[in-house]
C-alpha cells in the first residue's frame, strides 16, 4: 500500500530495546530532557486533579495558557503576538499535521532538509503529499538555502527546524530571512519547527521566524525546552487568514489538546528555572564537544537543541552497525545517522547529552577504551 | 483548496458559545460526561505527578494498561485479546487517523453512515480518503447493512460505531454478524468504534466486533464511559498483521499518547464505580426520554450513549435555526441534526443527557412553555 509503504519506523527504538535488554547501558539515544519541569507545573497538576478537571477544552485550547504564550513571545523575542493566533496542540506533531494539512493539497509538494528530523517526511506520506528532501551538509551548516530551494518547482510549503534535530546547528539570520523573503515572493508556505529554542548556547540568541513575518507558521512545545514530553502539548502561532482553517481541522482530527497539561503549563513560563536548566545544559554540551572533537570528525558546530552530529567515517561507513557495535562491545547507546534521512547519513551517528557529565563521562571512557582495542 | 474545503466545522460550538454569552442556559447540547473518574484514577495521576513522570512512553503505551485493557476485554466480554495487539492512541480520535492510514490509501473508498459522527468524514479528507456515505433511517434502525454496502464498489474498508452519535442506537448482533461476514468475504477492512460500550441501558448487553472476528479493527477509549475526555486517551485493538503498521504510524505521527493519562488509567477499571456511574446515566435516559417522547416525533430508541435523537419536524424544517430560536428564546442548548451528516438531518436534533435530573427538568420545563405559546 503506497500511503505507508514509504513510512521510515525509528530506528532508535531497536537500540532502545536491545539497550534494556543488555542493562547498565550509557545513554548517548535518548531525544528528551531528564529533568522535571518546575515546580509550578506540577502544583497545577495537582490543583486541576484536586477540581477533578478532565473535560475537552475549546478546541484551541484555554485562554490562560494561549496568553502566557503570547507573553511569552513579547518577553523572549519583543514579537507581538495576539493571542488569537495561538492555538494549543496535541505535541508539536499534532502541531504538523495541521500545518500541513491546511498549506499543501494532495500530491503537492513539501520542501525540508535531508538530515533532518525523520516526521516531516513520514507526516508527507501519511497525508497524501509529495516530500522534497533537500540534501544539506557542512558546506552550509547543514541549512537549507533559498538557492537550493529555486531548484525545485511548484513547492507549496517548505518546513525549517532550527536549532536542528539531529545537526544541533542553528540558521543564521540572514539565511533565514532569505528563505522567508524568497518563500514569499513565490506565495510558498513557511513553516518553522522552533522545539529547540531556549537551548541555544553560548550566548548566542535564536530568532523566531516571526520577528520576520506574519505569514509563518511557528511551531513549537513543551516537550523539550520546558521538559514535559509526555505532556503531549504543542503550539502553533498561525497567520491571521489561517487561524480558523486551522481550528476546524483540529476540532475534527484531535477535539483539543490534553486538559490537565494545557492546565499545568500555565504555570511553564518560570525563567528562573529554565536559565538554570539551559546552563545545565550548556556544560553538558561543552562537556561531550569537547570529548567526541578528538574521537570523531564533527563538521557542525553543536549550537542548540541537545544533539552532536559525529562523523564515523574513519570507524565504519555503516552506522547502523557502527551502533550496534558500541551497543554490544561497549554498552553505549547512540542513534545511526540513517534515522534522519538518506543523505550521505550512513557515516554519521547522533549522540544527545540529555544525561549528566557523570553519565556521559563514563561513556566517553568506555568508548575511547573500545575504539582503541577495535 | 480541496483537502479543506470539504471539511465541517462543529456547528455546535456556535451554540456553545452563544449559551456562555447568553448564560443561565441548560445544557443538552454536551457530549461529554459531567462527572470526575474514579479516586483511582486521580491518586495514580497524583502519585505520578510526585514522581515527575514526564517521559514519553513507547509508542504502544504502556504495558501495564494494555494489560488491564487486555483484562477488560475477558472480563466484560469473554475475548481473548493478546496485549500485545492492544495500541493506546491520542484519544479515539488518534485511532481513527491510524486506522483509516493503515486501511485505505489515497484516492480509495471508507463507508460509514449519514447520520453519523462528524469526524469519520472530515478524518477523509484530511487524508485523501474518498468517503462513501451511506444514508441510513428509521427503517433499519439507523444501523448500515451488508446490503447497503454491497451498492458500492471498491469500498476498502467501513467504519461503524454503536451505540451510535447521534441517533443512540445499537447495532443488533444478526446485522453486526452479517457485517463482518459481508466484508471479510470482500476483503474489506472493519473499524468498530465503541466508545460508547458500557453506556447501554435496559439490562442489554453490547458486542464488540472482537466476538465475531480478530480482522476487526476495535477502538474505545476513556472520553465517555471512563469520565475522561480532557485525558485524550484512547486505545485500538489491532489484527496481529497490522500491529506493527499501526505502531509505525503512531510513532511518527503521535510519539505517544499522554503519560500521566496513561498512568491513571491503570485504574480506570473500577467496576463498582462504573456500574454506578451506569445506573445514574440509564436513570437519565429514562427520564429525558419519556419527556420528550410527548413533545417530539422519536424514531430511534435510545438504547445507549447518551443522546436522543429527535425528529422535530412539526414544528421547523430547519435545525439550525430552530435550535437558535430555543436557545434565544428558552435558553435551552440542543446540537442541530445538520451536524451529523445531510441525510435528512435538516429536521432532527440531538438532546444529550449528560447533566443531572433536576437540570434536564428545567430544561423540559422551559421547552414546553416555549413551545405552547411560539
Ligand atoms: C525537531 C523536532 N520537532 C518536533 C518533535 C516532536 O516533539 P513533540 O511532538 O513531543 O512536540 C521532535 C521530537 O523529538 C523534534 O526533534
Ligand atoms: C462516536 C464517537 N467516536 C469518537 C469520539 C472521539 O472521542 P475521543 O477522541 O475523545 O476519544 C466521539 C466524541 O464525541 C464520538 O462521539
Amino acid at each position: 500500500m503506497k500511503r505507508t509503504e514509504n513510512l521510515t519506523p525509528f530506528i532508535v527504538m531497536d537500540i532502545l530495546q536491545r539497550a534494556n535488554e543488555i542493562g547498565d547501558c550509557i545513554h548517548f539515544e535518548v531525544g528528551q530532557p531528564d529533568m522535571a519541569p518546575s515546580g509550578g507545573v506540577l502544583d497545577g497538576m495537582r490543583e486541576a486533579l484536586d477540581d477533578g478537571q478532565f473535560p475537552y477544552t475549546p478546541a484551541k485550547g484555554i485562554m490562560p495558557l494561549r496568553e502566557k504564550i503570547s507573553d511569552f513571545y513579547k518577553q523572549y523575542y519583543r514579537v507581538q503576538v495576539s493571542p488569537e493566533r495561538v492555538m494549543l496542540t496535541v505535541g508539536t506533531s499534532g502541531a504538523f499535521l495541521i500545518a500541513y494539512s491546511i498549506l499543501v493539497d494532495i500530491g503537492e509538494k513539501l520542501a525540508f532538509t535531508d538530515p533532518g528530523y525523520p516526521c516531516y517526511k513520514n507526516y508527507s506520506y501519511v497525508l497524501g503529499i509529495d516530500p522534497v528532501m533537500i540534501p544539506v551538509g557542512a558546506e552550509t551548516n547543514y541549512q537549507m538555502t533559498a538557492g537550493m530551494l529555486a531548484e525545485h518547482e511548484n513547492v507549496k510549503a517548505v518546513q525549517i527546524s532550527s536549532p536542528c534535530n539531529p545537526t544541533g546547528n542553528l540558521y543564521g539570520k540572514e539565511n533565514l530571512l532569505g528563505l522567508i523573503e524568497y518563500c514569499k515572493s513565490k506565495d510558498i508556505g513557511f513553516i518553522s519547527d522552533e522545539i529547540y529554542h531556549g537551548l541555544v548556547y553560548s550566548g548566542v540568541k535564536e530568532h523566531t521566524a516571526l520577528e520576520f513575518s506574519d505569514d509563518a507558521i511557528v511551531i513549537n512545545g513543551f516537550s523539550k525546552y520546558f521538559c514535559m514530553p509526555g505532556a503531549r502539548l504543542g503550539w502553533m502561532i498561525l497567520p491571521e487568514k489561517l487561524v480558523r482553517p486551522a481550528e476546524v481541522v483540529m476540532q475534527n482530527l484531535f477535539i483539543s489538546a490534553p486538559t490537565m497539561s494545557q492546565i499545568g503549563c500555565v504555570h511553564a513560563f518560570d525563567y528562573k528555572f529554565l536559565e538554570d536548566y539551559k546552563a545545565e545544559y550548556e556544560k553538558r554540551r561543552d562537556f561531550l564537544y569537547n570529548e567526541l572533537k578528538s574521537i570523531f570528525k564533527i563538521d557542525v558546530v553543536p549550537e542548540g537543541a541537545f544533539y552532536i552530529w559525529a562523523d564515523i567515517s574513519e570507524y565504519s561507513d555503516d552506522c547502523y552497525n557502527f551502533a550496534l557495535e558500541l551497543l554490544e562491545n561497549a554498552r553505549i547507546a547512540v542513534t545511526p545517522g540513517v534515522d534522519f534521512g538518506r543523505n550521505n547519513t550512513g557515516k554519521y551517528i547522533r549522540f544527545a547529552y540529555t544525561r549528566n557529565i557523570e553519565h556521559m563521562a563514563e561513556g566517553i571512557r568506555r568508548l575511547k577504551e573500545y575504539l582503541k582495542q577495535r
